[in-house]
């Protein structure tokens, strides 16, 4: 089984290989540690990669697609058609993360994995697993086979990606209503109340909000997800196009590339995956804080700290792909810096250095 | 005079300019609101530049280097000279700056406002006030006087780059020392005492902090800078790579560009630049939050959020380079995103929002 082989194959950072970036930042013509968070990315980089002075070569960002049935409910404002009317402006370059991918010099790869209607547009990846969700709010949104289905959906596009060159992946979601499981996914595995993990998504009123508490709260009544097994959290309460970018990030994990994730539905998707491999959540780099607020609850879960803070609460990866320029400086940093011997500065006095 | 000339030209923004892009930006196939901070800089770019879809074309760092007589107390980690000694890295790309400057696509510019000793670097900009400051825990840091002159080096070399081409400009800082009258700055402006303004810098040990804030505290009290009068602070307290970049911000708000800050160093630039004439705030962009404890006192005073969050500590401009990717990506979403009607994707639904 594919799902079993990638989750076998992540193994941990490469120890020696940060040692050695280490030691060259710390030689570098600056007071130590003052690149900050740059410093600790180009770390974790060359352990990821098991290159001290890793390079960031060709870049894709990956947009999962799926429908929700518990949008039944009326926990969206905007209507489910919108999902699927998304997808050209995707390819065609003028959504969201369309102007942004371009900026960043990421190709877009959109698959569709669980849109309710069919997909036949050009350059959409045809790998539908269901036709959307059930409704979580009465009952399972897929089952335990479709989940599985799904991850490995995910899996294979992220290591198609790589093979066809992509050194760094993004993550990023399209699915109206897919705020909704997410908040369902963090409750069920962290034990916070609907209550708590619920947030505005697009901006709903007080009315929809409520709707949209009582259905989280039905979600896992009903559901009874149980929080160790990442899988029975998915299947229950999750939707198609978390369980891909959950798969793309066990992908990239196995394949020891870097992966970033995004808001609120790609961190959700990346609590599912770190439950069912915690060794993955050493790829993820998380790029920017959304403005829905669980996304920070879900960060504090994977005890990861995003880079940007723009408010952002539009999903499709946007975060994560204008968070790539950041990622490639880190490397630019250990790569192209001189040290003091190299550029002829003097040394610091070290009985002065807060040790 | 120039610095009179300057401050009377620092205009309001462009509300109907920015009305348009607003317009604009709600329209788009996203959430009302959903890129958040890039919008709000979408919106401030139009009203900074009286259009609407501003585009960033060319840009350029700035770096103002100058010493500073209060070394001679012991502190910082490192040796005078250190100053000089970064300006060849600098011009060659090879320290923080040079790499992220390259990465951003932006020009650097050096500038030896009031470096200590002569200065003969190819590409180094030669136009020294005065060869360092005095000590400023024992008398002045400079005249009134040369404060202006050093202010109106900065206007001249950003209208030199503006002249040039430049449409984004960014701000760096190099002087051994800058901490501490960056911190009595603050200080002086906003009535926090010694203690609260100080920071680790690049790090010092417990017993370099000490002297530090007690220089601080002696600055103030023998200087007596009058907190009303911007100009008074900057010379009593100030340094002269710091009067350089508030000139800089000055000079770029007159002829209505926008202006990037960077640390804690360009921040205290910005208090000077902002009490002269409070008009040069809405021409400001903070870029990152600094690593030093101060910062985010000075950029509270100044009403702004930063949009990056590194924990950098390093100066040079090297935040501020790295943000300029952000402002650009602001700039293309309001260009190049298409709007529901031109996409053919359905209207949300606006009874369910939040109004």
């Amino acid at each position: 089984m594919l799902l079993e082989k990638t989750i076998s194959e992540i193994g941990d950072l490469d120890q020696a290989a940060m040692e050695k970036a280490q030691q060259r930042l710390d030689s570098l013509i600056k007071p130590p540690g003052s690149l900050g968070v740059l410093e600790e990315i180009a770390v974790r980089l060359a352990g990821i990669t098991r290159n001290p002075y890793p390079q960031i070569g060709e870049k894709a960002v990956i947009i999962m697609a799926g429908d929700h049935g518990v949008v039944d409910e009326g926990v969206s404002i905007a209507p489910q058609e919108i999902t699927v009317q998304m997808l050209p402006a995707f390819i065609a370059g003028v959504a969201g993360i369309g102007v942004l991918a371009k900026h960043a010099g990421a190709r877009i790869v959109v698959v569709d994995v669980g849109v309710a209607v069919p997909v036949d547009i050009p350059g959409v990846l045809q790998r539908k697993v269901k036709a959307g969700t059930g409704n979580i709010a009465a009952g399972p949104a897929m089952s335990r086979e479709e989940a599985v289905k799904a991850l490995e959906v995910g899996i294979q596009v992220a290591q198609e990606e790589i093979d066809r060159g992509a050194s760094l992946l993004a993550t990023g979601d399209m699915g109206i209503g897919n705020t909704t499981p997410s908040s369902a996914i963090l409750a069920a595995l962290s034990g916070y109340t609907a209550e708590e993990v619920a947030g505005r998504g697009t901006l709903v009123n007080d009315q929809v909000m409520k709707i949209k508490i009582n259905a989280i709260a039905r979600a896992l009544e009903i559901n009874q997800p149980d929080r160790e097994d990442g899988l029975d959290v998915l299947s229950k309460v999750g939707g198609l196009e978390i369980a891909g970018l959950a798969g793309v990030i066990l992908g990239a994990a196995a394949r020891r590339v870097p992966v970033l994730i995004d808001g609120f539905i790609t961190t959700a998707a990346a609590l599912v995956a770190c439950k069912i491999q915690p060794k993955a959540r050493e790829y993820i780099i998380a790029s920017h804080l959304s403005g829905e607020q669980g996304h920070r609850l879900m960060l504090e879960q994977l005890q990861l700290s995003p880079v940007i803070h723009l408010k952002m609460r539009l999903g499709e990866g946007t975060g994560a792909v204008l968070t790539m320029h950041l990622i490639e400086a880190a490397t630019k940093i250990v790569r192209e810096m001189a040290s003091f011997d190299e550029a002829g500065v003097s040394d610091l006095e070290e009985d002065k250095i807060l040790s």
